[in-house]
């Protein structure tokens, strides 16, 4: 186990009543809001007129930023921020997925900050204060609503960046797992990747002794296997949608990464891949993982795989050597993504190869010149990795 | 899964570094302060001086209060306010364990509450400020350092009192497992058990479709199964020692109670039982947490027992019935416990049935009536399970 400092200051409000916690967080944080949300399904759902009603309730003055798509870009951040300075906004409220969030908490640090806000992304600007922000939670996936992390994409070179920071923790997050049975399961088999991945993200580390977050994290991945079949067979099953919500959260809040590193190659290869493609960020990560996992085996990878396929799907001894053992694992995880309805090639996804090496190279530029942790990965490493996801 | 709201604002500073991140607290939050410590460990182990010459380089004005006693007492309580309402303290900085962090905890909320200090104890009043508080783990047993609630005993009448708040969060907490290396076998031993049983106490519900929590627990409970040989073994392995303090900590954080209600009977009997005859508290837990198992067993504790059984003991099938698998559960548990030193029944503690009525009695009133939430216990239940573990 490494140092650490761990501190997660959002306040959570889980359940079926979370949302009737809304009126005493305006009364807490003000009431001019800029109201930040995506397409139309929260205004499907009804979401948007109970939010409004409420706010309402508030004497609330609300801005609205409507229209934020996945893999969030950055003109909307611009505008966001333009909002908020021109109304004295007091609150961001982000009603939505992990880029509804990710742009809301981009707007909060940017409209606090005098330059540039892609400035923050790539390193060369910083703030210190940061509007309060607030997430109603529509797709558990992201963990954004809990984490201290914001990825956006700026339109011109598509560059994809993330940002994290303790400022880009939400004060609090409303979380009603109810708003998220009417997800399309292709949407909620997306959410699960990204989820599972959070964890495997951070249980791939080289860092020894860390039996607690190990297990947390295997107990939690655990979870997300015997929880998705139920959300599939029977989409509105409270209780399942309940355990995959609040293990998003958990997943990427920081706590399962205390006292270790993680590896988080998977995440930048798949960040260069639905950059170019806009494949969904679950899609891809569904193809990278496994083909990562692949890669790193046979590299110094074969022990902590084979405690994975032991502990999370159970493979016997009788598979044999470490080797047999960890392949086994890695199998299952993807048998499990095809059971969810995904892909786990490219080619399936009309991708081939031809952008590898610029993808490759600028993975590598964007991490330094070493991607990962668990492997520490070249341009010509992660070229093999997208050929072995083919 | 129940609703809920869940926050956690302390800052942990965990490892070997961790005590250099005082200077950066103490100029955050103030340098009149208070320093609560225990008996003569911290001066023996160096850590008071250390403590004293880092505040000394933050220019503060030092009060102290040592001596804290375990089971901690009222009357150091109101010493403590006394100090702080005389000096203008900014903030309370407890160095030791659980006793230790708990009177610190009574004294920040007390000095800023007009009336007796026992009054927030027994909800005859209530405080909305408190002073800051700091903590220096010296014991990882109690959890204190992460945990909404403080236990003190007011020496009359021996009634042991616990408050549960999040005024009680300390600020922050410095986590150095090198500090627990020269405990006692004993002391830790006590230690290892209050930190299973606080997720036992959790794990132990009604509440249903609790997974995520229920498998978070058992991988904290195995771990703590795993590393407590270690350290009987080689009191000075950090990695071990590392990973029961940071579990001391998460296991009574809240974290592992979202969604889901405790049980706390067999901490309730077992403050009974250390109010009166000052056994060591995770001693008395030993003790009286199996008697409860056993009792609830055929009461409808079956089915939740043998999870226990099977997940974190391992029992397999061959065991055959839910009733046999959870009994050989509660037997590995008891003979866990005998491996670190402790004993698990009163007799060999010298302690006869002649309060048995009267612990029952005072347990139950003071839960208003029922004692318990997994099985609801009237005071002939608490008296049989006294009687379970004679």
């Amino acid at each position: 186990m490494i140092d650490f400092t761990f501190q997660n200051p959002t306040r959570i409000h889980f359940g079926k009543t979370a949302l009737s916690h809304l009126g005493e967080e305006v009364r807490r944080y003000g009431n001019r809001i800029l109201l930040v949300y995506g397409g139309g399904s929260i205004k499907r759902i009804g979401l948007y007129d109970e939010v409004m009603a409420l706010l309402k309730q508030e004497n609330a003055q609300v801005w609205e930023l409507g229209g934020i798509q996945p893999n969030p870009r950055l003109s909307p951040v611009r505008r966001g921020i333009e909002l908020c300075r021109q109304n004295q906004v007091q609150l961001v409220l982000a009603v939505g997925g992990g880029s509804v969030i990710d742009t809301a908490k981009a707007i909060a640090n940017g409209a606090c900050y005098d330059g540039d806000v892609w400035d923050l992304f790539t390193g060369k600007g910083s703030n210190t204060e940061v509007l309060p922000l607030g997430t109603i939670v529509t797709i558990p996936a992201a963990g954004s609503e809990m984490s201290n992390s914001s990825v956006i994409t700026r339109e011109e070179d598509q560059c994809k960046c993330g940002r994290n920071t303790p400022l880009n923790f939400p004060a609090f997050s409303i979380l009603n797992p109810e708003y998220t049975c009417s997800l399309p399961p292709y949407q909620t088999a997306c959410g699960i990747v990204d989820i599972m991945a959070h964890m495997m993200e951070r249980y791939f580390t080289q860092v020894e002794n860390v039996e607690l977050t190990d297990r947390m994290i295997e107990g939690a991945l655990r979870t997300m296997l015997n929880n998705a079949p139920i959300v599939f067979e029977k989409p509105d099953d409270y209780d399942a949608r309940a355990e995959i919500m609040w293990t998003g959260c958990l997943a990427h809040n920081t706590l399962l990464q205390t006292g270790r590193v993680g590896d988080w190659a998977s995440h930048k290869m798949e960040h260069e891949l639905s950059a170019l493609y806009d494949i969904a960020h679950g899609a891809g990560l569904a193809i990278v993982f496994p083909a990562w996992m692949k890669y790193v085996l046979p590299r110094g990878g074969a022990k902590k795989l084979a405690q994975f396929a032991r502990r999370v799907f159970e493979v016997p001894e009788a598979f044999g050597s470490e080797e047999a053992i960890a392949a086994e694992g890695i199998a299952r995880l993807e048998a499990f993504y095809h059971s969810i309805g995904l892909t786990t090639t490219l080619h399936e996804n009309s991708i081939g190869d031809q952008d590898f090496d610029r993808m490759a190279q600028r993975a590598v530029a964007l991490a330094g010149g070493n991607l990962g942790f668990f492997l520490r990965l070249k341009a010509e490493d992660v070229k093999a990795i997208y050929q072995l996801a083919l």
